[in-house]
């Protein structure tokens, strides 16, 4: 089914014990298109200045996104960031942001995408989460993500999505500040009576859960990396493998959302192992169904 | 088979968010025993003074935990420890701790426990461990725990001790102190490399990971628990589930490997549920296994 993802395009400039990467490719919508593409045609939804020094019709040729939904701001410039990563790769300073682009209107989201089916809304202020879902005539799954700064200080609005998504996508330091509650199982179930019916924590090397509504649990470690080279962009490319699997197989019932979790896991997995998008772009469906069977292997008993 | 636990008796008192439980018992070969003896039968060595005001035989009375290990000493006075558990439940602060009878030479492993095939060595000095285990003729397989005091402290006694056992059990934090490396599968690797043919590296609510010299994996996330009152003594039930099961089912190979680090999960998620031994003398094989089905359940995809 049609996959609509909005988000962010963004000039990185990202260090790590392992390296410096310049300028390089980023954003949410980029992690996530990369990310969802391996499952299901993306349909794309974002913003640049004239300065974007990337073409991406060539960085996603025969990775079937459709960006019919990019839009380049000729009197505007590319959202920008700036960060370094402890010697833990857990935490991250931020050294520089410059919104730009992002602290304008959002795009619209094309006539032909109006009709999209799964819909994810990546991270930016939950008023224009809202806008832009608003676009869309009758989506069958919207997931979202957020993070400190919209439930610090736009939570009304973030209240407000939370009644009309399916699926929040969060972080667990974010998930403990959403729900004020540190124990996470009770967070999530805090979360969910704000409204969305499904929410996921994630839990960066500790893995991820996922808690609905009704009553239904399920735990993932992450996939074992013996070696994280960027955690940049992993959350995206989750969501990615997350929503590009269901769309694939057009259901959401809880044993289809287990296996997304663990393609969103996995799909999260080759992203960190290089800088920007290069663990992505290095790999193949093929070798993401590997590591499924893999994950499958280390986890059960 | 035979099941040998070596460790501490204490007196504790413990504050943690949900209210205090004063002079309660605790110490890792009572948490151990308790969680074990719901699999196999335990051989109990371990020392108190005088002083002691709990009677392990009638703590212990129907449950097939061998005391004939357990020393009175009338000179000396019982080990105690105070601890607080911040609002997070992850950290503590030790508010008092008298090492008292634990400070002097370790009990006598008995001589009808002496043919034990599986040992478990709590923390405590590594020489002290290799000088219990010193007394058993020819174990099968042999667990230790330590702590950072030792890694920092001992740490050439330490290496010894880990040529000569099968499986160090260990916390994260230990983990990357031992190994001088933050990350996990890194970090196990390293320990290996130390002459140990096991890993087990506990995380707390993230679960846990079991890694082989012959390059197997196993991660297993904690069992979901919404309601943590206290958290002492998680790691020795989790140790003694695990040995439990090993110790029932008299194999080593892997997969029953990963089954036991299953039920050492289960087993230390009743712990944590109440304060001192309450959560497991509440319990039953029959709940055991409940959420054993129910770990699975929430796990498999």
């Amino acid at each position: 089914m049609s996959l609509l993802v909005t988000g962010s395009i963004g000039i990185d400039t990202v260090k790590t014990p392992h390296g410096v990467s310049e300028n390089c490719l980023g954003g949410s919508a980029i992690y996530f298109s990369m990310a969802a593409s391996f499952f299901s045609p993306v349909r794309f939804v974002g913003v640049v200045g004239a300065d974007c020094p990337f073409d991406l019709n060539e960085i996603f040729a025969g990775r079937n996104v459709d960006l019919t939904g990019l839009e380049i701001r000729q009197q505007s410039k590319t959202f920008r960031w700036a960060g370094s990563y402890h010697a833990n790769m857990d935490d991250r300073t931020t050294d520089h942001m410059e919104l730009n682009v992002l602290a304008e209107a959002p795009p619209k989201v094309p006539e032909q995408f109006r009709d999209s089916r799964f819909v994810f809304l990546a991270n930016t202020a939950p008023a224009l989460q809202i806008e832009l879902l608003e676009q869309v005539k009758k989506p069958a799954f919207v997931a979202a993500d957020t993070m400190n700064c919209w439930i610090t200080d736009h939570l009304g609005d973030l209240k407000t999505l939370l009644e009309r998504i399916d699926c929040l996508i969060i972080n667990e330091d974010e998930a403990r500040m959403l729900a004020g509650e540190h124990n996470l199982i009770r967070a999530a179930q805090n979360i969910l009576d704000m409204g969305t019916a499904l929410v996921i924590i994630k839990k960066g090397e500790s893995g991820s859960l996922m808690c609905s509504a009704d009553g239904q649990i399920f735990v993932l470690p992450a996939f074992p990396a013996s070696e994280v080279i960027d955690p940049t962009g992993a959350g995206d490319s989750y969501a990615g493998g997350f929503m590009g699997y269901l769309a694939q197989s057009g259901r959401t019932d809880f044993e289809t959302l287990k296996t997304a979790v663990a393609y969103g896991t996995v799909t999260a997995s080759f992203t960190i192992a290089d800088f920007s998008l290069n663990g992505l772009t290095g790999t193949s469906r093929v070798e993401i169904d590997k590591r499924i069977e893999r994950l499958r292997a280390v986890t059960a008993f």
